[in-house]
């Protein structure tokens, strides 16, 4: 698959801090931008920049938050084509606190909103747009969402916000390839001002088929992590996306070392992957956490336990 | 996904064994037997029928050759819905030691061939059926064969043989869902009197996503195994298929109980599932044969090291 539009964002840090409460240390998130960038990655997303103020900031590791100065520490030094990207939460960012563009080593925004919130999404989005960011929102739970809500928040979207894309985010790991077809159709047919993304969880193992999925009904912008690190089920992982991806640009060899480097022995300290309560929550279309709370426990092998009381919950 | 005519046909057992020479033992290929039947599958494969005249039989396990009696020792005293299936090498099996259907508690033999010996395959399947089997031919590595080759066997299958099936056997796993929607057609449009099987490997995390791909195509036997386990990345997995199929004979239950009490343990053991060396040799759609030898070396890490060596000998 050739398409010279197709943009990926390694958000490898982003969501495989959500296993770590955002607390890898500077040399890790720094070796990490130098084989992304080595790859020739277009977007590299860092963390969250929500506000220290709306968050029992001590909880978190610094990429919670990414300051300014810690993006600074990560970059520099680094030939990179890389974009640096942050996440904000609708409610959890203060837009006050983020700088305009041109002071600032961030170049894109993605502003994480479920449908019901998509009105103030806007207005975030819309206030970064100003302040010369790239930006994106990324509708989440939307497996979760009625179609007529969908429909209206994609419509607002293409009416309201300068958003430059609109990803769809199998929050999930719920979606199949006829869902992320049905989803990706329907977004092109509403949002003919923007691109559309995809950001997959790989619950049933369909991460990188469904983004697969996504490109071939015109998704442009793809979201990856290496070696699918991501919380529960992880993500779409990079090094088969790359390795699909065509475009002569891309550079396989940096992610498969550091592969090796890092991930292998970070596998062993923390999990996340091809796991059976992931599956199954996966499976039942349910938020992974009964999953990640099960894992920490002495049963967290009792898979046909945990089935049943999934199905339970889910026939209730 | 419902529809009357899909059969689900485990090869636990079968393609398991080519990690470890067929050398499952006996409580063991019981328990998945009596697990699989609980969950209402179609079909269990136990292993290969090859004879002990034609291989150095010191080298394998009992389930290289599935001798009568070994069989009737792990279906005795099972109350079972599935069938027992194995499966034959053009070349390595004795048609003459095979006895009638109504003497053996084998009800399918699946023969397995490349494209350039389909004339044997259909001179084997065509005894076997005779003798009162239902049969199938897998037409491996597919994806290495010229489709001018296909072309001609397809035709030759639908007119001389005897086949109730006709697998898309994806040997190297190295099919994405465009290249699989693409075979399921062909064989579709030519094999009119056969039904069409999907055989998938998981080198690219695509073995589910595969098999579903074949089912919306018309493909109506689909094969997986327990966890995936299989040689190399290994294959689709049941747990994964059940869990999309929506026929009610089904029940997962028993499916996730065996992966907990036998899989967990036995994946300690031995390896299979994303592994980053299969994952490589599937982007080149080469056999896994280097790295399956690489994961034997003190090398077996080092990714970046392999990649190099199979893109060189790719491009030779």
């Amino acid at each position: 698959m050739f398409r010279e539009k197709i943009k990926v964002l390694d958000c490898t840090i982003r969501d495989g801090g959500l296993i770590n409460n955002h607390d890898f240390d500077l040399k890790f998130v720094r070796h990490v931008y130098a084989a992304v960038s080595a790859a020739g990655v277009d977007y590299m997303e860092l963390g969250y920049k929500n506000s220290r103020k709306l968050l029992p900031a001590e909880e978190f590791g610094m990429w919670k938050f990414c300051a300014d100065d810690d993006i600074r520490r990560v970059v520099e030094g680094v030939e990179s084509p890389a974009k640096i990207s942050v996440m904000v939460d609708v409610g959890r960012v203060d837009p006050d606190e983020i700088k305009p563009r041109k002071e600032s080593p961030v170049q894109m925004i993605r502003v994480a909103s479920y449908v019901k919130e998509i009105d103030k999404a806007i207005a975030l989005v819309n206030e970064f747009h100003d302040k010369g960011y790239e930006t994106t929102v990324n509708v989440m739970a939307i497996s979760r969402a009625l179609e007529t809500e969908v429909d209206e928040a994609l419509a607002q979207l293409e009416q309201e916000a300068k958003a430059d894309v609109v990803y769809v985010v199998d929050s999930f790991g719920s979606l199949y390839q006829e869902t992320t077809e049905f989803l990706v159709k329907k977004y092109k047919s509403v949002l003919k001002s923007k691109e559309i993304g995809i950001h997959t969880h790989n619950n049933l193992q369909l991460g990188f088929s469904n983004t697969i999925e996504a490109v071939i009904h015109g998704a442009n912008y793809l979201d990856a992590t290496i070696y699918g690190i991501g919380r529960g089920a992880g993500n779409c992982p990079l090094e088969l996306l790359l390795g699909f991806l065509k475009n002569p640009k891309f550079d396989l060899r940096p992610i498969l070392e550091i592969i090796q480097q890092e991930f292998l022995p970070l596998r062993e300290k923390i999990e996340w992957g091809y796991i059976i309560p992931y599956a199954i929550t996966g499976m039942f279309d349910e938020h992974p956490r009964a999953a990640i709370a099960v894992r920490n426990t002495p049963k967290k092998d009792d898979y046909r336990d945990f089935y049943e009381s999934i199905a339970d919950a889910s026939a209730e």
